[in-house]
């Protein structure tokens, strides 16, 4: 049996806190997952949401190559006809190929949510699966709550599957809606109702356990036919089933070809696109695609992978499209400097005193609220100022800030600087949305006479932290500030009590960075 | 069998991308890891880093009640005597209680890392276990690459474990030190192991395919007597195996007694402490303990949770000392704004047009980037707002910042308010630790006449993010400020295309909230 991968990143992943998707970030995310080769993708509830209906007409204009797309919606209400109902007509609204209705299969749920009885429950799913079914969809059954209401009443959690059976779905997808099973548990469900049924199984785990991927594999081990899930694991609570951990383990580690070995390449920057699209936190120690998933701190485990890669990696980073990093911080030993130099081209071996002053430097620094890990350019300005191959451009006379919030909503933002480049002195003034990036084009608009090149870059992303929560506002922070070139990322840190001088740090060392890269060229 | 936790949080967790802990954090850590009841708290490796031999004499004055404190080292090196092995002889040196000591399973790793024989391996492991023991510690052999060496030689691999049983390991630790192994393999090898050896095993997890827990939960269902982890997953790559998921199983999910049921309720509590010490991000959708664990999003889910708690939740999340939160966000329906009007004491029901109204304006401010669900204190404001029951204790007339860089590196933020208040203009100033601590300051100074409360309040988090990151700088940006009293926090969010702009729509808002509790008492 072809097992199918089916993405609910649209749907379900949304009930996530802090995930909000526009209808563009929407058809965005479709587009990729269908070039990634998912083979469904869930679009929205039409019924709950007018901005999903939007979407099922917009998306079928992207001409999509591989994957269906799927609405979702429930079972029609008690004690009415199909064709009455309103959820059920917003489906078919949406002209797609596909729906995945959801019924209860917990008798608790039908009296105390549904508040309606047992038999009516088995006509409702029934006769929504074979309406929708009758009118040319492909229906997918969710049974929700499955494992809770089998453990509660066997018999009627079987006979509504037989009900979406009987209606005509083409899976019937076992759900562990609440995340509370076990995957023992799965294992043994799946291969009881395997002799129930005839139709192909599906499903659909979330995370509370933090056992979610481990029961949909085990699902699939049990004979299950579609796994559900969601791009990181975003949705509700703890997250669904995490597909950029499910897809590789079933791909790479149990041989189950549900894709294209090779389409695993494509998996990390699909997980980061996911994360940018959705304007999620990137999850640095995600499984397989997170940016610290090959990164090695250890100095014994930098050591030896630099003897050999086998030695603490599960696979090569380069089967899921990620890269092995070492991290320099205050437990590195001689290795992790050493790899870093050898990158910079720096002549330095374990034997050499720099070695030692480097790693006590970064002690000391990190000890401050410095770190580095994150911020590989001051990281290189670092060895190359303690190894004496510093270089200053410029140097700062003084700089001013000046904000004003005015009474009508009105704010502004201006900025001096006044560097000394070459033995002349420049002094600039800017405005800007804020005073970092008042101070940004002050500071470029006094190099730019002697640095053209300062024109190409600019600043994508500035991150703040407290570092001594206790001390609030007059506590330390960390500023990590991202620039961007015509093919490049970098980022700095700089910390201090105060937030402008923070930045400032963090901003003169983006722009030595980038000029420094320019003399090597 | 009795099952012991055997916690690492102090070793292996500070592996982690990010994870630097003082000594004081480190003793911190260890009280309260004795105090929730861990059976064993490893330490460190006094061998590689100055700073954990200290711990160990410090650890001693703490007079730790349950937890035996281990010291981590390897066997000792090739070709030299156990009395020789300077790794060896600075565990003895710290005196504590147990030792927990690693070494090669996998003959691959015995040729490649530590080019030796493989029968010299098996001598230095019988030899550095039996070596502690003869000096009265406890020792617990870590079997490294366990999974990986038994599939790669299985005969070797259980000739090293029978090496560290000769020697007198009290647990013999499988470790699956890459991460790549699949619960049934788990499962499988240790029924197998079990055969072979008399000593208790224990599992040592790491998580590289989203698998740590359930491995862990695997290696009990087959028999082992000890696992390994750290609270909150922390560790190397994609961490440990999570403590906080694995212990709630065990004792909520599988009725196994690995402690009182009774000490889950401080789960999520010792959870934020570890968090808070480490300095860590809180990672919210942490099954059992993180913020979002219980928190319902979707309407159809907060229609059914007010009508039953089981409904949407696999436990009582008062279990594990969490609870359930209702959010707010353009996903809600209806139930979600009435429950949170019942909190605040406001009438409404679902047929009112605020109810709408509501949900409206949430949709429009999020769409602008304002995020209500980690600001619930804006969001009561808010409300407030909608149903007219504002109250403006103070308006703004004009508010200007200064910040000064000068070249002897030294920096100054000044800020000056100008506020009118019942009437009054209060004009005044202040000198701060950056901008918006020095507007802080000044806002609070005006006030203080007026309403002698604000003195009382302080704020403790400031967080700041780019919210259209390719805009960078002149990008809009989200900020956070949580302040704290006596007795509680609150959060409140600002968004602007300037940071002080946004910085004081969140100062403001927190004010403004303290004075409304106020009023209400």
């Amino acid at each position: 049996m072809k097992i199918t991968i089916y993405d609910t990143t649209l749907r379900d992943g949304t009930q996530g806190e802090g995930m909000s998707l526009s209808l563009d970030d929407k058809l965005k995310l479709a587009k990729r997952l269908d070039q990634f080769g998912i083979h469904y993708i869930e679009g929205g509830w039409p019924g709950s949401n007018p901005k999903d209906m939007e979407f099922f007409k917009e998306v079928k204009k992207l001409k999509l190559k591989h994957a269906k797309i799927a609405a979702f919606g429930s079972t029609r209400r008690a004690n009415i006809k199909v064709t009455q109902d309103d959820n059920l007509a917003k489906i078919l609204e949406t002209k797609t190929e596909a729906a995945t209705i959801f019924g209860k299969t917990w008798d608790f749920h039908v009296k105390e949510v549904l508040k309606t009885t047992p038999k009516e429950n088995l006509a409702m799913i029934e006769e929504s699966v074979a309406y929708l079914k009758s009118k040319g969809l492909e229906v997918i059954y969710d049974a929700e709550h499955f494992f809770d209401g089998y453990k509660a009443n066997p018999k009627y959690a079987v006979e509504t599957l037989r009900a979406a059976e009987k209606g005509g779905a083409s899976y019937l997808v076992l759900c562990d809606t609440n995340g509370g099973t076990l995957p023992t548990e799965v294992f043994d469900f799946i291969t009881k109702i395997k002799k129930e049924v005839k139709t192909p199984l599906g499903i659909h785990c979330h995370n509370d356990c933090n056992l979610g991927v481990a029961n949909s594999i085990a699902a699939i081990q049990a004979g299950a036919g579609q796994v559900q899930g969601t791009i990181n694991g975003y949705g509700e609570r703890c997250g669904n089933a995490n597909l950029t951990s499910v897809i590789p383990v079933l791909v790479l580690k149990m041989g189950i070809p549900v894709m294209p070995q090779e389409k695993m390449k494509e998996l990390t920057e699909l997980s980061r696109y996911v994360t940018e699209v959705c304007n999620m936190p990137l999850e640095r120690n995600q499984p397989f695609v997170g940016k610290s998933a090959f990164a090695h701190k250890g100095g014994v485990h930098v050591n030896a992978m630099v003897k050999n890669a086998r030695t603490y990696e599960h696979i090569d980073p380069k089967l899921v499209g990620n890269a092995t990093r070492f991290l320099v911080s205050e437990l590195s030993g001689k290795s992790n400097v050493l790899v870093k130099a050898k990158e910079l081209s720096l002549d330095m071996d374990s034997e050499s005193p720099e070695t030692r002053k480097i790693l006590e430097k970064v002690r000391e620094l990190e000890n401050q609220g410095y770190q580095f890990e994150a911020a590989e350019a001051s990281f290189d300005l670092l060895m190359r100022r303690m190894m004496g191959k510093e270089k200053k451009f410029f140097e700062l006379m003084e700089a001013h800030v000046h904000d004003e919030l005015l009474k009508d909503g009105k704010v502004n933002s201006n900025a001096t600087v006044k560097l000394r480049i070459n033995g002349v002195v420049e002094h600039t003034a800017a405005e800007g949305d804020g005073p970092v990036n008042a101070l940004d084009k002050a500071l470029r608009k006094a190099l730019i006479k002697f640095f053209p090149v300062v024109e190409k870059i600019h600043l994508i992303d500035f991150k703040v932290r407290v570092i001594n929560e206790s001390a609030g506002t007059a506590g330390r922070v960390r500023v990590f500030i991202t620039f961007q070139d015509e093919k490049d990322t970098w980022t700095t840190v700089g910390v201090s009590e105060n937030i402008i001088e923070a930045s400032w740090q963090a901003l003169v060392e983006a722009v030595e960075y980038k000029l420094l890269k320019g003399e090597k060229i």
